[in-house]
């Protein structure tokens, strides 16, 4: 067993606050992993908040982990001390079924071990996140990080990167595509580097003018002002797909509308009613597709990084002291964060240092 | 110029009645055909009350249109005299757009020409359907009525048949698939039996218990009660397809969690705004798809009718005498018809007789 200081959230009402927790010591799979950078996710915040009333607290959030393996154990083929690792959204998954069976351990039909919150399925303890100094994680779901990518700017790679990776991939979305990608935040602007770096042809549709620039410094071919009528009109029935970032309910319609016969809309982030009503007529008068998406598998997120590695891509992120986490939290609820924060494990240890 | 005798609808609000009108002589690449019968669909009705708010009047519906040619233009080739022939829901289209090139002419990038209620793209004048006793329609919009289908069951195979076969095979339902086909009308039995000749293990979702008999002996594998949450609950998680031939509103989350992660729930009656609102979670954390259909090509609704004649399958059928039309359109707005009203000819050309 280790001691394992963290950052947690004691009360849905309440600031998250240092927490000293036991992770277990390296059973026969697992790899034990000293952390160095967690990215910050909108589910962790709403994990905190308890808005989705499925936490257990304390809770220590966080699923983008990136850190340095300290031992392994004897049964650990892949990985050695030394090694630079990340640790995505899932720790464990049932292993057997037809899901897990066909590297989509996201959709196991006994249902993934979350980072965070969910219980092991070995000892029954509750699962506790990356904003800590040390994570010990079975085998398989511990990813290798690629040479030459910023650790700390990587980290987000393994949930906003492969959550707008995924569905790229699934729909076969490449050279030759015309895709509008909705919303820049932290998805946004990963499906942005994602779809360019696929071939595809990126527009992004932003509700704010201020935000033109920007996408077009991201990699956006072209941006279209989604609150001006004449500018969506203009763009009606040219998209192969759309991939939908917004985490709030918004009219699907004039995105639909934006679409070719046969486009796809894509949702990642969508998990609330659908309101305004979709149009039946404008999936059927079209043939198109409205598709969800959910993170990745396992394989899938390796095979992401790699690819990072070889197109240079990363998270555009803000750098974040572990004491400052409430303050950026509401800093995210109102948007202003260019485009994740990571929080950089040192300023952590720096407590027990003193 | 031929003298056609049919039966139109005047008004929205009027009962249909007799109308005589010319038919174009036929240009070199015209199929002059007599029409012998002619299935009766939801959208005659919804065109004759002009429903949709696009009907001019005097209106002759009809699009399950199966006849003998009488005369083809000197450039016709696939067609003689004397030939069994269909029309479906259209007549023409630019045929050099990619839709035309891909041949999904339904989505045809200037409009497809439809069956009645369209302009004729070269002399401007209104199409007329198949509630008449004659049509010309361009050869590359006339299908082949395969031998040994009955002529008169097989004619809603151009509406109701194609409606539901294009994205069986969009979506390569078959054998190892469990698809499940929701509502039981013209539409939705011929769901099943091609569902079925496709090799997929089929489930019937009815609201009515009265219906679970009928539904077996349309084919169907299994017959689950919609309204009874313990027989839902039950069968959560285990569709490849649904089939949704309903064409009013209904629930959608009940159905989408039937599907299993990946699954499609297949829109092919729903044109209007889709609530109660479809949960964004429905389709994001199981990665399941929304998908729309319309009609199919006229390549693939040729594969259709061979493929029914293979596999022996026509609609359920109710011999229609076109002088009770009105009285069978309230009928169907009472959900009374198993499952489709064709009109025989011969009870209009009787008139003429007379
Ligand atoms: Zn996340
Ligand atoms: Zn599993
Ligand atoms: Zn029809
Ligand atoms: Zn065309």
């Amino acid at each position: 067993m280790t001691q394992t200081h963290a950052y947690a959230a004691y009360a849905g009402d309440q600031p998250l606050a240092p927490f000293t927790f036991e992770r277990r010591a390296p059973r026969p799979d697992d790899v034990a992993i000293e952390i160095l950078y967690c990215g910050v996710c909108h589910s962790d915040l709403h994990f905190a908040r308890n808005d989705w009333g499925m936490t257990t607290f304390p809770l220590v959030p966080g699923h983008e982990i990136v850190g340095r393996v300290t031992a392994v154990g004897n049964a650990v083929t892949q990985f050695k001390a030394g090694d630079l690792v990340g640790v995505g959204c899932m720790v464990d998954s049932c292993h057997h079924c037809q899901a897990c069976e066909d590297g989509v351990e996201q959709f196991c039909l006994n249902g993934f071990t979350m980072t965070y919150g969910s219980e092991d399925r070995q000892d029954g303890t509750l699962t506790q996140g990356g904003y800590s100094d040390s994570i010990v994680v079975s085998e398989h779901f511990v990813l290798r990080m690629p040479e030459g990518l910023d650790p700390a700017a990587a980290a987000p790679i393994l949930c906003a990167g492969i959550t707008t990776y995924s569905p790229l991939r699934k729909h076969g979305v490449g050279a030759g595509h015309k895709i509008g990608v909705i919303g820049m935040g932290g998805l946004g602007h990963m499906g942005v580097k994602l779809a360019k770096a696929l071939g595809a042809e990126v527009t992004v549709f932003t509700r704010s003018e201020a935000k033109v620039a920007e996408a077009k410094r991201n990699g956006a071919d072209h941006v279209v002002v989604s609150g001006d009528p004449a500018q969506m009109e203009a763009v009606a029935e040219t998209f192969d797909f759309m991939l939908d970032t917004v985490p709030v309910q918004h009219d699907l319609n004039p995105y639909l509308a934006a679409l070719k016969y046969d486009g796809t809309h894509i949702l990642v982030g969508l998990l609330d009613p659908i309101e305004p009503a979709i149009e039946g007529f404008n999936l059927v008068f079209k043939r198109r597709v409205l598709a969800g998406s959910l993170i990745g598998g396992i394989a899938e997120t390796q095979e992401l990084l790699d690819f990072c590695a070889e197109h240079d891509i990363t998270c555009d992120i803000e750098m974040l002291d572990i004491h400052n986490i409430n303050a950026a939290y509401e800093r995210m609820e109102k948007g202003d964060v260019r485009y994740r924060f990571v929080i950089d494990m040192a300023t952590l240890k720096a407590d027990q240092a003193a």
